[in-house]
């Protein structure tokens, strides 16, 4: 996933207009811009499509969010974090860093359920633990656990900015 | 910044042995690890001492955090990124990728606030306002809004997870 320029976690992608390019068309060039490298993106790895929860509800022309998952193999994923913070003509502007995402639990509970406790935009968090139930990358129990201890250390941030604040 | 192992965000640093090397000789080693890169580090560049949040109350042992601050240019910067996921020793393992920290706020109120909502391994998020304030970084009444506005993004992380566990 990525920093955005707003602070936020979240996944690579953007705008496509529909008259100029297709989806896959258009996430492939947003790919290019902010991770600097070329990837195929077809049908196949198309996943989810819903209303985008940030956009307004009355408004005409609501934004559809669609959601694409493709393997890669370590390799690959090396490859392109080197490329993000090279040759991508977004890094520094629309995007301030690459991160991977912890999919274990150490022994003190901190991994995957402290990273899903950070901000995210629209509803990325949600798009990463339904891919991981999704392709069985977490089991079942551990994500809800997870989740659950999630909440717990988004209390602590609370207690901690209170901290700070005085 | 960077997204440790734990899913925490923290700078980077580590543990130093004083009976083997000196304080800034450990956090050469340490930033060579993490970052793949030799960055000379000297005692001007000490700011604060402080003990450990997290270690023991009754350990004979405590933990003293020692923090650094160094200026370096963008391309500097952007070069230690590079080698950052390229050749440091611990990228992937105890580094999942490093984060610039938006030093701005958008018209939203997203940027710094957002940022500071995230999750932070001990007194990181402190060390790094107080990094703002020292070097003048951001102007002390937006750093106190930016604040403001990370406790409501954090109540909104709060719902937000509270909806996906349901």
């Amino acid at each position: 996933m990525q920093m955005r320029f707003d602070g936020l976690l979240g996944f690579s992608g953007g705008f496509v207009n529909l008259s100029k390019e297709s989806l896959e068309e258009g996430l492939r060039r947003e790919l290019s811009e902010e991770l600097g490298v070329d990837i195929t993106i077809s049908e196949e790895h198309h996943v989810d499509a819903c209303f985008s929860p940030t956009s307004s509800l009355s408004s005409s022309s609501r934004l559809i969010l669609h959601f694409y998952v493709k393997k890669m193999e370590e390799e690959e994923i090396r490859k392109v974090e080197q490329m993000a913070s090279s040759t991508a003509a977004d890094h520094g502007q629309e995007v301030l860093g690459m991160v991977r995402v912890p999919l274990y639990t150490l022994k003190d509970g901190s991994g995957l359920a402290t990273f899903l406790s950070h901000s995210f935009v629209g509803n990325a968090r949600s798009q990463l633990i339904n891919s991981l139930q999704r392709f069985n990358l977490v089991p079942p129990q551990e994500l809800h656990k997870a989740l659950s201890r999630a909440m717990e250390i988004n209390s602590q941030t609370a207690m901690n900015l209170q901290v700070v604040m005085t």
